[in-house]
């Protein structure tokens, strides 16, 4: 491996703790607070969680530290996509334990969940988290998709647990991993194993938020990777004045994303899937509502722009859903036929029998290669892979048509050339920013604390982010508290709900308040790459949506 | 405008000047050298330029001022296409002139070479460069790609320069607009006009190159910045192990961007077109040679990897050269009646009977998108617009056919997942690193001083970039030295010659020696964000290209 300059400058940053945990190990004290309950559900939710459920909160204070002193071995586990800041997690983790007693030991469970029940684990030391410190991805043991939600996953787990010894697993995930982590530590607890579970919060989407959790880590990091990008071109839009650029951004179930690109970068459209899916916007009052914007500018004199939208935008709209749903539906039953028929006007055919008119005529709305994307791309249940489709070019195209109607009608004189980008893999593996190598670093000090402490089902918490990091507050919160019951296939099941863009939180109003004038006027602001140096206002800041939402800005 | 926190730490950079010109404009004196020649066709060359050519190299030191005492009234074009620095090209400029003369005046002509031809433009202020300073995009006056070659358009030109009393023009662009330079400021010496023509040399493509342009501006901060998100998707890649992800980057013509890119970051594979050409690799050749990575990744378990190509590549390809060649005739001929064919099928059918069996052979290989893009998207001209042409998916196409082969012969038991991504616009507007910064405020400089001294035809030069700022050297070199006589549009005429890939480099030669190597394991390296503040070694360093062909890496 060849280090480039700003990795080995990066090794250099020693990671900011909050002041609370300045002390060191020795001198970090532990306070309770009330028994907390669940968000709703409560009755339900206890009945769940026998042994972990009602626990109290608890907060990390300067004093002398009263944990029992026993030696630890700790697994940990990096679960789900990547986001930046994962090492320093696992190197605060590491530091705290290891401060506590250097015989403790640190075990990284390889290639996610699956790690575990397979037993496939390195000892982790010294030399390999110097090798990651605030670097980004997932690689120092990799990550994985599986999921640990069965009693039969949970046994195989405890086995190996005690075949290591361990006295705790850390679990670094979003919701569903942490809500797993939950269910995880319950049933250590309700069998006697002896072995703690902490979780951490974690994902670039920024949807694992609540009255607990204020931000996950890697938004701040991966949206401003986003966001230099987008203010790049948007410089070059302005100075080309010939393209709307259709960017496209992750963010599948919530647009958080997108609305903090937006307030960084000020676009002249983003759109919002939460909103998107309030109003019922279909296809022609989003096509118009670009449309507008487009053609504003160009009575201005500006033929360019920029549009930036959620990867999961279309399927919050309630026509393509439907259309999507009867193409599922379609392909299951007939898929083998389809597939068989030899030309793309008998695939036509085809369908223009099988759907409903309407959908048929959402169908022939999409451009070619669209069609093609509904069709083909299929994952192992059959379902449309929504992320492959391209969000940017469907839209880019019904805007098109739409300009060319009021073009016949003599209401749009301008020029129309879309350009398009999806943005998303750029950012989740990127160095973490100073703002999430502080916060995770503080994440993984703090979980081991609520290991030595004794806790078990806590989410290690740090809070008061938008301050500066010495007023960061460490802490732990039951994970149980954040827990409601849903409907998750056909079953009544406890989880962290997903945390939308809230359609009254001060970010979206903000947005919200300022919208028109940006799809009219060039407000674009330019953020520029990340710096890791320089100035603390440039270097140490925080994302606009943790900002706005703590009135600090 | 929202200023974002960087661009208002950025106002606060001071571009740092070659050590020669530290003194201030009363304390930088010139030095003549030999007198020059062209690059070729010397006869030639010297009868269209009868009063430019010959002239003598020109050197910058310490030392008293001998330019005569006069007022400037100076104009400034930005042409082409963005390239990170411009703005500091015209600050460069904007400071000698007013330390020559408080009195001094620049004309900053709007929307490239048409302001001038329309007398559009503003008088620049302290206050409106102060605005731009360190910033990328070319929105201070905007950029054009009129080109400036007619003697009509010169004689409009001079008429324009009268009218403002105008002593010179800087023309800031690339290749072919520093030809055209030339030209002018041939046409305003034979008619006397008095106004001096300089050129600066642009292009974030990096193909303005030569012995006497070390690298042109803007390639630094583009390939820093492709760089940063190519070095993302390697680590994510390698944390995520499952996803072959394809990277078109800006390069038509030349594939620099590229091999700088590769250089960077150490992909599995990148094509560079000029290889591609020279061998006459076919796409079967192409496919097998990034299969064979692919198979060789997958015999390791590693199911992951990092294709990168330039933009301009498949014009490269002979027989898809062959192919879009027999498509733009074929339309040019019966565009009407294949537009009005009804269903695609049709379509197909009336290619099949009107291209040569070969040529549909290719076309069959293509995906529908492609195949689409192909038939739709068209220049004005007629022609194929090469650049829409998704070749990053072309080519995981043509791969994955060769796979699904090997894996029927035995030969390959992997997975294969593309991804596809193109990186241009989001490099050529970024802030200028502080290597373009301060070579542009250089060459800006440098321009000025070239005027007061009253040269005309002549390129601003500064050299020894390689080696730390102190020791650049500041100058001018006629812009005839550089043409060589070329064959363009059924004319022979003076350009200067685009600098393609030098297979024999030690750029190429760096790659090729270590490709074999990058090719089968994982030797990925992440540059991360490019730090405008921090370790010199970190914030000053220059492209690994520069350094190589300086010994200096």
């Amino acid at each position: 491996m060849t280090i480039s300059p700003l990795q080995q400058a990066r090794y250099g940053y020693t990671p900011k703790l909050p002041k609370m945990l300045r002390a060191g190990f020795d001198g970090i004290a532990v306070e309770e607070g009330a028994a907390t309950e669940a968000a709703s559900d409560k009755e339900k939710i206890q009945a769940l969680f026998p042994n972990t459920y009602g626990m109290k909160e608890v907060y990390f204070k300067e004093g002398a530290n009263t944990a029992e002193k026993k030696k630890h071995i700790v697994g940990v586990i990096l679960s789900g996509g990547q986001a930046p800041g994962g090492h320093n997690v696992i190197a605060g983790l590491y530091d705290a334990l290891k401060s506590a007693n250097e015989e403790n030991i640190l075990l990284g469970f390889k290639g996610g969940p699956s790690g575990i029940l397979e037993d496939n684990y390195i000892t982790l030391t010294k030399e390999t988290i110097d090798k990651y410190r605030n670097t980004g991805g997932f690689d120092m043991i990799g990550s994985g998709r599986t999921k640990l939600e069965t009693e039969e996953q949970f046994e195989v787990a405890a086995a190996v647990a005690a075949k290591h010894e361990m006295t705790a697993l850390v679990i670094i995930g979003g919701d569903d991993s942490n809500t797993n982590a939950a269910v995880l530590a319950e049933y250590f607890k309700a069998h006697n194993t002896g072995v703690q579970v902490i979780g951490c919060p974690k994902t670039i989407d920024g949807d694992l938020k609540n009255d607990d959790i204020e931000t996950s880590f890697g938004f701040d990091t991966a949206t401003k990777t986003y966001s230099e990008l987008i203010g790049n071109i948007e410089r070059d839009a302005g100075s080309a004045k010939k393209y709307w650029h259709f960017i496209k951004l992750m963010g599948r179930s919530a647009s958080h994303i997108a609305l903090e690109c937006a307030l960084r970068t000020r676009p002249n459209i983003c759109l919002i899937s939460e909103e998107v899916e309030k109003k019922a916007m279909g296809l022609n009052a989003i096509a118009d509502y670009i449309a507008d914007s487009v053609c504003s500018r160009a009575s201005l004199g500006y033929n360019y722009g920029i549009v930036v939208v959620p990867e999961g935008l279309i399927e919050f709209v309630p026509e393509v859903k439907k259309l999507i749903e009867e193409i599922n539906e379609t392909l299951a039953k007939h898929g083998e036929r389809f597939t068989k028929l030899p030309t793309w006007d008998e695939k036509l055919g085809f369908l223009t029998a099988a759907l409903s008119v309407e959908s048929m005529k959402v169908f022939n709305l999409l451009p070619m290669d669209i069609q093609e994307q509904l069709l083909m791309d299929r994952d192992p249940h059959g379902n449309v892979q929504v992320s492959r489709i391209e969000t940017e070019k469907l839209l880019s195209n019904i805007v098109r048509n739409r300009l060319q109607q009021r073009k016949q009608q003599g209401n749009y004189n301008g020029k129309f050339s879309p350009l398009h980008h999806f943005f998303g893999y750029e950012g989740r593996a990127a160095f973490p920013s100073n703002f999430d190598a502080d916060y995770c670093y503080s994440l993984g000090y703090t979980a081991f604390l609520l290991i030595s402490y004794g806790y078990t089902g806590y989410l290690s918490t740090v809070r008061n982010l938008a301050k500066g990091v010495e007023d960061w507050k460490a802490g732990g919160m039951p994970i149980t508290k954040m827990m409601d019951m849903e409907r998750r296939g056909g079953e009544d099941k406890p989880v962290i709900k997903k945390a939308l863009v809230d359609l009254e939180g001060k970010p979206f109003k903000y947005f919200e308040a300022h919208r028109e004038k940006w799809a009219r006027e060039s407000c674009y602001t330019y953020p520029g790459a990340i710096q890791y140096f320089g100035p603390s206002e440039l270097a140490d800041e925080t994302s606009m949506t943790l900002r706005m939402e703590n009135d600090e800005f």
